[in-house]
């Protein structure tokens, strides 16, 4: 949740920035004044970029961080209430800002390349359902994250999506129902993190995981990070049955024969990428 | 699971008491000599209760506690074995008891208002699934948690469907297997309690956690609490969706555009609860 | 994973052998030297040992272990890999090869007793499936787990559904993903095993957790387990009207007269098993 100071004689700051280093794509939230917000121009440079990576063959992993103390402060609380003079109270606007985030959300869920978070300050509302919602987050010491909605009247229903796919009830419960924030050590305790490191590191650390995913088949990768979130929602035997069609397709694929033999030959894989 | 003297001298006791300080209900399973069990005085005494509270915007939040040595010991052996000599062999007994009971926990689940454990002795079989039905659960060191029913060829079917909704598949088989208990800290750990407290403080711990709460809007905490348990058991793209519509009715609710106004004029909110 | 040495001139292993101590079946992977792998040889073994065992009313609880360094290494890539010249490329084998080795994982889920991991050494890929597959899991501290398929160019897909159903999504992720292998304590934090025991003593651990569940009725562990694997898959009222189900029947069998009146009696129950 965040209010954006506003300058008219500013240039509308670009509110993402994007790099790639050695096939790994690094979005940076690049809007440090706001705090990092998902104001509608963040919305629309994270959707965008998430629409050329996934047609990126180049692009192996992608690691998100940010400029600013803030990684993320959730929506843009000023933009969200600038529609309330509309005819319809601005009902229109929240449901086009509902749709925009969900859609940004369950993006990088059926992103191809694994998306990681690396976040060194505080990630709150939808800016925690965004590190929720990243397959992996490294997060600094100095991390905090936060559900608040519920002080300001708004309650975090939809960063509670991807919160209760994370962590037990009770801990997701206990965000969402008082707000308080949580360090990262708690965070890596309840499961909404993968690892806490030292201030400063979180970005390199994400970009050592993200190393490690860019160094195996991205075919195989992909049909792995689609099927992990498909079987999920399935009773087990029809994720079983499900899994091993997965399974009989990726035996079969060039890059299996290809690993397989590399490791039965004890030489290091070369991999077609499909 | 206990067997409850019974003294036809003795008036019975009241099953429950009731309190309300600062718009929290407590309350208060009196039952000590009992072990506080779920007999069918403790049953009614409590789905009243619930009934009451949930009709009553005046509640905000709930905090359930106990008297004497345990929190509570699951149902009444001696009524439920009472009706053995039946025609049916207790059969509509124990159909009516487990509806019972079920029903007092589901309404729990889908009261208004949230509703907090404290717990200083032991909690088991129906007494562990009412802490793990609980929204939130403070516990005091000295506190146990157990799923004995094993012990006496009465398996914790139904706790399980609390308990296995709240921690994960390897504990709760453990639990329900061996029957043995954990400690507060174990059951931290899980994800069957929140937080463990200094041994007498549990009530004092619950109580902040209820006060932190009732400082919130009542409508948006109810809205947040239903949709929380609603989107749980739908797959991503439904909850999404569904979020979403809850989050836009929120948006356009009276309580959010003062809380969003309060925090933008840094004041304090004044909520009208709808 | 695993490349099995092959020795024409040695007599075949017999992939497992089979023990019963005081009613609990002990089955062991005796294939130290092809690390255990679920060899087709390896997976008829387990298949047909588990039928006998859901059929043998003296077999009380379960204990898996493994002779050798490895606990189980996963699939045999020479055996997969084989048929690869045949005219469907391999597929008719590929498919029979995770149909049946889906079919022993979810065998172990149905089976009327419960079934112990007890793991002194490395279980990757199909190996620490097996072990997600258990109801419960003892780790001596030199244990490890990963699911490192990522590595070969075959993702960990069919594990994945042993193992997210184990536990929390990111952690997850991360074994599959980078296919690094977690310690037993690491393990243990996420849920993926119930205990770390010394070194040398997981099977000791194990046997000791199997006898406690060998002195309940076996009807009545028969009909928890059963239950406690088909609620899970419900919604929460959907589980709670099964479940009641459920309990309404186990109050009415002969082991739960015999055990709550051993319990009101203050003596030891004597089962009758049903």
């Amino acid at each position: 949740m965040n209010v954006r100071p506003t300058d008219p004689r500013a240039p509308p700051a670009a509110a993402i920035t994007r790099a790639t280093i050695d096939h790994i794509a690094i979005i940076t939230l690049d809007d440090a004044r706001g705090r990092n917000c998902l104001s509608e121009a963040m919305l629309a440079g994270l959707t965008e970029a998430f629409a050329r990576i996934a047609a990126d063959k180049d692009v192996r992993a992608v690691v998100i961080e940010a400029n600013g103390p803030a990684f993320c402060a959730g929506h843009d609380l000023k933009e969200m209430t600038a529609h309330r003079a509309d005819a319809d109270r601005g009902h229109a606007y929240a449901q086009a800002l509902m749709r925009a985030c969900s859609t940004l959300m369950t993006d990088i869920v059926r992103l191809p390349q694994p998306v990681i978070a690396a976040v060194e300050g505080v990630a709150t509302a939808a800016g925690c359902q965004l590190v929720a919602s990243c397959d992996l987050a490294v997060a600094s010491a100095s991390a905090t994250f936060a559900t608040p909605g519920v002080h300001i009247g708004l309650f975090c229903s939809t960063p509670m999506v991807a919160l209760t796919r994370n962590v037990a009830p009770k801990h997701a419960m206990e965000m969402l129902l008082t707000g308080e924030a949580i360090t990262a050590e708690d965070a890596r305790r309840i499961g909404l993190v993968n690892r806490v490191v030292a201030l400063g590191t979180a970005r390199a650390q994400a970009l050592a995981l993200a190393r490690a995913i860019a160094a195996q088949s991205t075919a195989v990768v992909r049909l792995g990070k689609e099927a992990f979130y498909r079987q999920r929602e399935m009773p087990l035997t029809q994720a079983y049955a499900y899994a091993g069609d997965v399974m009989v397709a990726n035996m079969l694929a060039p890059d299996a024969e290809e690993g397989i033999g590399a490791f039965i030959e004890k030489r290091a894989p070369n991999w077609q990428d499909c």
